[in-house]
């Protein structure tokens, strides 16, 4: 390698490290909004996030870093595999930021702040008229930018470009395929479900337990899968606020939940759900601390980290029938009368609604798919902000069966489009897809996996996704890193196969 | 005034602006650290500190503020006396940064952490010759920077220099006067307490008050000086760490506490000397907001206001004969068989200690002037960092009377001297000083304050601190401040006066 190639470099990943540790301050300001911060303080922190990411984006799009880059691209043969990777994330990421002009990343963050209050109101009073003009606008701005990364990423669609940032060189050709096996299996799923005759009684997901005594089980749950919030050596905490979220890296990656006195389970799946995203955060390779290559795949493969902890172990009945005698220990009351297989039917029931945060496993991606649809449609000029209700409606009456009955819980329920983040939600079900897959292939690394999980042990289910998902951090792009670890190509068959079989055992069909 | 220097003062406000906005992100991360943190997250929040205090550096040491600033000089009688302030402070903070080298600042910081650590380990091991050597280097680094800023800031010695940081324009020799008339009254008094015969039994200071029931009552004091924490509109938190401590400005000031159960008075005047600074920090007028006028004036003056609310109002009869009823009522059995004239004799008993933070009211001055008098001997080179532990010891006995038996509780007593922060100490007493004045001048303006708090009201006490102190931000030097305030240039009188007054009371003398 030339001694030039070689500084570059090194100039290079100082540069990232100085990104890297301002982009983590500005995750801890966020945390501290949402979590601790008092209410006065809102404009101030306004501020001091504004002026974090301007620092950064300066950073990021420094003509210094295009001169370096070009610098080891000159003689990339040198570089490893490793090395390569981190100049091409760079490179990425420079080109994406640096096209953009200045003048319409300013106008979408301030249209953001904007957008995403107007949205609240306007779910608050059921209205999308009065979303209508700001969504309008939104799309507008989202398209301006979606134009030019087209060119710069050499995607086939503007569309293409949005979800690429979400799912690296995924397209909506390609989800388009994979979401229409996806839907046909979940359809039919559902239909043996409704045709079995059987209903689970819902009721023990109401059933009342203390928020004291829920505070008690997040730290046994936290403790199960590995989450470490109280020793002298933790690198996590755990918060409450109205939506769950999970923020940090390496050493510090906090969670939050909420309780709910009647809804006990929200609690102990929401930690599992937050604590999958977090296992993941804090398992990348600390030799690759602050590099490109040192964060996340995807937003795809993150989703399947959570979904792998709160569903295929949360609610097989393997974690359920370990933990239940627990949960009874601590507020007998709580259910009394209940066996834990009533408790497992109603953890599992698959029940079509209209609130995407709201459902079950099997018809989860349904409501994503919808998002997708729709959000194609807006991209491509098919459908236009006013007919948005419209289309909704229609496609939660034809997917699901159900029937919407105002725009609160309809159209306007997500915060995503309010503040730009079209081609966000394929990541969803794509995390679904994902999961099923590596579900396929420790079944085969781990045969006895579920008889770990029964007997109160995650570790070789901890251990198989660290070495297998969180140590490859962003190695690769989605569906290679899926290919890496699995031998195979992007397919549904696995998540279908998985959903089967536990909907088979609980229905008993 | 001319166009560009018009556009030259806009364009320093915008900087400070800036600056400010960044310096309150980095006391939000400080605070997490020191709160919420989790315990793996050092090194990566020591990275974060240090990227931002080098932002913050460079942005303040950028030498196109000196161009502006000049600009401005060049036409400065066009601005009004506030705006001749700003300029002032940032001209001042502007020398200051940028003459002291960028190796000097760097190897300073480098040092204060390995120093810090050091003195930890010093401490727990009671042995000053674990930290001689570094405490040595420490002295070495900050009395290169009091040279260079003894040069920039025309003041007659290095120490004056150094002293200059915290209390803008106070000198030794200044402070040499005041503090011998000082601790002359207070050794007076001193003898007048120990002459009357009259000992407060101290046994009420350690009855047990559970720590839920001492949670209650912070919220109870709070609301007492008006610190709001749990509104819709809160600007305020309160938590707990070992060390109490307060940071934050205007909508956002965050205070902390601890709970010892037998240590129940300890939290009570924690929480309200905190929120005494506190409620300086939130009351800075909103128009001055980023503003280098919009900051407190001087550390003393900062003192001045925890004191205040701390001590003068705090510990004075009036305050507990109207809260002590209300404690009692939380929790009966921890004061069983105690009259209110007992705890408050307790709560303002003299006894001279050998640790700063336990002392009380009338001893605490001796322990800063001990300080102060070591600082100037250092700094003159009357002492070595060998002699230390035997100057600091024979001052302990010759003022206080009491033997220190080993370093820990002697000269390694407090953090300052390992951060290099000489020239701090002297604010401590300074505060006191001014707080007496502040005091003297409230009682002419509202002779019926003391009735007030004994009815539970802290309004007009609040309203006179805010209108008189609060309200004048960094307008002034503190020496001018108090001069503004009360018309009197400083003097210990009115502080002496004060404590003889009340000790008089509870000693019968």
């Amino acid at each position: 390698m030339t001694d030039e190639a070689k500084e570059s470099y090194s100039s290079l990943m100082a540069r990232s490290k100085e990104m890297f540790v301002l982009g983590s301050a500005n995750s801890i300001l966020y945390w501290d909004m949402e979590t601790k911060m008092p209410p006065a303080a809102q404009a101030m922190r306004g501020e001091q996030l504004s002026a974090l990411e301007l620092i950064i984006h300066k950073k990021l799009t420094d003509p210094e870093i295009d001169v370096l880059l070009k610098r080891c691209e000159g003689d990339v043969n040198a570089f490893d595999q490793l090395q390569r990777r981190n100049l091409h994330l760079l490179r990425k990421s420079y080109d994406e930021n640096s096209k953009i002009p200045d003048q319409l990343v300013t106008e979408t963050a301030m249209h953001q702040s904007k957008c995403n209050m107007v949205w609240k109101k306007a779910k608050a009073a059921r209205d999308f008229k009065m979303f209508r003009d700001d969504l309008a606008k939104m799309i507008d701005l989202r398209e301006q930018a979606a134009e030019i990364l087209m060119k710069v990423k050499g995607t086939k669609t503007p569309y293409d470009a949005l979800l690429d940032q979400f799912e690296p060189n995924m397209t909506a050709e390609r989800i388009d395929e994979v979401f229409a096996e996806l839907r046909q299996g979940l359809i039919k799923l559902i239909g043996k479900v409704d045709s079995c005759g059987f209903k689970p009684d819902m009721s023990p997901m109401s059933r009342k337990v203390p928020v004291e005594v829920q505070k008690k089980i997040s730290l046994d749950v936290m403790n199960f899968i590995k989450f470490d919030t109280t020793s002298d050596k933790a690198a996590g905490r755990l918060d409450e606020t109205e939506h769950p979220f999970t923020t940090g890296t390496f050493d510090d990656v906090r969670i939050t939940t909420h309780y709910y006195e009647d809804r006990f389970f929200s609690n102990v799946f929401s930690v599992m759900h937050e604590g999958g995203h977090a296992l993941y955060d804090q398992g990348i390779p600390r030799e690759w601390m602050y590099q490109p290559v040192g964060t996340p795949c995807s937003y795809g493969i993150h989703e399947s980290q959570s979904r792998f902890v709160e569903n295929i172990v949360g609610r097989s009945p393997e974690f359920l029938n370990y933990a239940l005698p627990k949960f009874r220990k601590y507020s007998p009351r709580s259910f009394k009368g209940l066996k834990n297989k009533d408790i497992i039917a109603a953890a599992n029931a698959v029940v079509p609604s209209k609130i995407r945060i709201e459902a079950d496993e099997v018809t989860y991606a349904l409501h994503v798919i919808i998002r997708f649809e729709i959000e194609k449609m807006i991209f491509s000029h098919k459908v236009t902000a006013d007919e948005l209700p419209q289309v909704w409606n229609q496609k939660y009456s034809d997917y699901l069966g159900v029937k919407v009955e105002h725009d609160g819980e309809g159209v306007l329920q997500d915060t995503h489009w309010s503040g730009g983040s079209f081609g966000y939600f394929p990541s969803y079900a794509l995390g679904n897809i994902y999961s099923g897959m590596f579900l396929d292939k420790m079944q085969k690394d781990l045969p006895q996996w579920r008889k770990s999980v029964r007997g109160g042990d995650f570790s070789p289910v901890f251990g198989w996704l660290r070495s297998n998902v969180h140590s490859k951090g962003d190695l690769y792009d989605p569906a290679d890193l899926v290919k890496v670890v699995t031998g195979k190509e992007v397919s549904v068959t696995p998540f279908l196969k998985y959903l089967d079989r536990k909907m088979s055992k609980i229905y008993g069909f």
